[in-house]
């Protein structure tokens, strides 16, 4: 396996290229050009084949003799040499620390190389679609949100968690959690269950369920961030685990299910090793008022975002499945959502004693 | 020390209590009432020898037969009840779950007992301060932020945890850190360094702040949740570590750091058991741009929110310390905020090999 050093050698080496083209073009007399891939809704589709939403082909032109386009081009260069500043110096640190490296004033004027964070992020993602060096390549984070449990050794950074004995605490998931720096060491988990919400998350784990059903609890605090889902993507491919998704039952849940399964439009180029096209969704799904008797008074009334956030999901090309628009078509029918924390009406540990170990008895998911 | 088993059964003790008032009211014939302790900023008072923000005496009367209290007379009892539920099950469960299991349609009517959980919080605060037990002796838990890591073994229900072997990710800090689940092992720790933000405290993780300098790494995630306040006022009483916070240069990260000395006003109830008196802010001061020649371009125009919230801090009589006056009036002279990241500009590990340890070797913070 590649250690951190040989894959930030890897990395230089591509940013190193990135340059070396630009001074060729200098040379050459040439007008200094980058080409970066274009990543917008126009240039993403889904790939039937692989299940997954891939970027396309499309590249737009970064031109350095160009009024419009120079400080882009400016800007790129200097988030890739912060980059460069990261790698050789073995560290990694947050997008938001990037922005104040980068950012300065140009001589004597008043210009900033940039002015808000806001236009350092999407250079960022520039770069690393140009390159083709993920963003934990780059060494950047994000903020990262999402806790760990289960019956599983890992090692983190050289410290082997006994993630079986980690109280009601439980582990902090990191932003990067590649090859180089988690390890997955002993473990006797079956399956992995991500759940959309943290106090969920909490409960799940007081009831210690993981224990009881074998299986790898992690929650992403909402949509899940990159660190979440990468790592439970590579706990599905390397370790073969399926994956169950638990989410509420709104426009919101459902979305954050098909961006496990299938990946997002924002990280279409990452969707690869981001996606994981054999999740299954678990619940909150639209038949389980009905068939747990969920009381309607604990729903919550759909409101227009709701309703509108279900119309442009219904437009999506990944989204045709029968069994999706079933799901999505129930929520606009009945008015009605549910939160996962609904099931709590049925009693505090309905959801580990009954619903969960039902659901998945009865081979009761979507796919 | 009580155990979990012990300190439940006192609780339930209190809520049965309550309910036996009641009872006794109605024998006598009289118009069942309880008597809520008020929870307002008129309430609220700073104790100048102990340092804190307190509740004052007043108290407001809920009484059954009122129209315009009956309900709320109801919802009292309703979350009550649940909590018995809970501490005899000996489980715990969120706030939003507690929502759950207490609403329900009345009778044939079309009233629920709750329609949002913005109801049931304030009665869940009301309990509390009624019968005098905590959120977390009532078997709730709010949502937790929050990450620590540093030279000590934690023992979290049952299972110890070295927490000088979590790698990049770090403990996730519970809701309920009471001593009954959380217990305090082996440790070489002489401080605690609570951070503002999650990304600081990754890139201090990261360049092993916490073993040079033997402390305890803990953030908040912004204003720290009770968990965090509550952990951290344990280690200093329990251990006698020195406290040390570590926030934004604007409005909001004073305020965090005069909650964690002091108490807030939402939860001044709980000041007692949350609030660090000695706490000492070490930074961003608004004298550190000078001195650290931190570039002006790194640091943030203030807006008129920020103008607005420094002019409330500046009315409250828990603000009017001389340095803290020249903190906040620094801000509104310069028109200027800087975050923490801004030390970025320096280097990447500026903030760790430089700007903290001359800090705190220079005794360079305010009390």
């Amino acid at each position: 396996m590649a250690t951190r050093k040989d894959r930030a050698k890897e990395t230089l080496r591509k940013i190193e290229g990135l340059a070396a083209g630009v001074v060729t073009q200098i040379q050459k007399g040439k007008n200094p050009r980058v080409e970066v891939p274009l990543r917008t809704l126009a240039n993403v589709r889904f790939n039937a084949k692989r299940k997954i939403i891939e970027l396309g082909g499309d590249k737009q032109e970064r031109l350095f003799f160009n009024v419009a386009q120079a400080k882009k081009f400016m800007q790129t260069f200097l988030v890739a040499g912060a980059c460069k500043e990261l790698l050789e110096a073995g560290k990694t640190t947050s997008i938001r620390d990037l922005y104040y490296m980068t950012k300065h004033t140009l001589g004597d004027t008043k210009q900033n190389t940039f002015d808000e964070q806001v236009e350092s992020d999407p250079i960022i993602e520039d770069l690393e679609v140009t390159v083709d060096a993920l963003r934990e390549e780059l060494h950047l984070f994000a903020n990262r949100k999402g806790l760990m449990v289960g019956p599983m050794t890992i090692v983190d950074s050289g410290d082997a968690i006994d993630l079986r004995r980690q109280g009601s605490g439980g582990w902090g998931v990191p932003s990067i959690v590649e090859p180089e720096v988690i390890a997955f060491g002993k473990t006797e988990a079956e399956y992995v269950l991500l759940v959309e919400k943290e106090a969920v998350w909490s409960r799940l784990n007081e009831d210690k369920y993981w224990r009881t059903h074998k299986c790898m609890l992690i929650h992403g605090g909402g949509q899940p961030p990159r660190g979440v889902r990468r790592l439970v993507q590579r706990m599905h491919t390397e370790l073969k685990l399926p994956v169950y998704v638990l989410v509420d039952n709104d426009p919101w849940g459902f979305y954050i299910y098909s961006v496990v399964k299938q990946g997002s439009i924002n990280l279409a180029y990452e969707s690869m090793r981001m996606a994981v096209p054999s999740a299954r969704f678990l619940g909150i799904s639209s038949s389980d008022p009905g068939r747990y008797k969920i009381p309607e008074n604990v729903s919550i009334k759909m409101d227009d975002t709701d309703h509108r956030r279900v119309k442009q999901m219904l437009d999506y090309p990944w989204f045709q499945k029968k069994e999706w628009r079933r799901e999505l078509e129930g929520m606009v029918r009945t008015g009605r959502k549910y939160e996962i924390e609904a099931l709590s009406r049925l009693g505090i540990s309905y959801i580990t004693e009954e619903y969960l170990p039902k659901k998945i008895r009865d081979k009761d998911w979507l796919e």
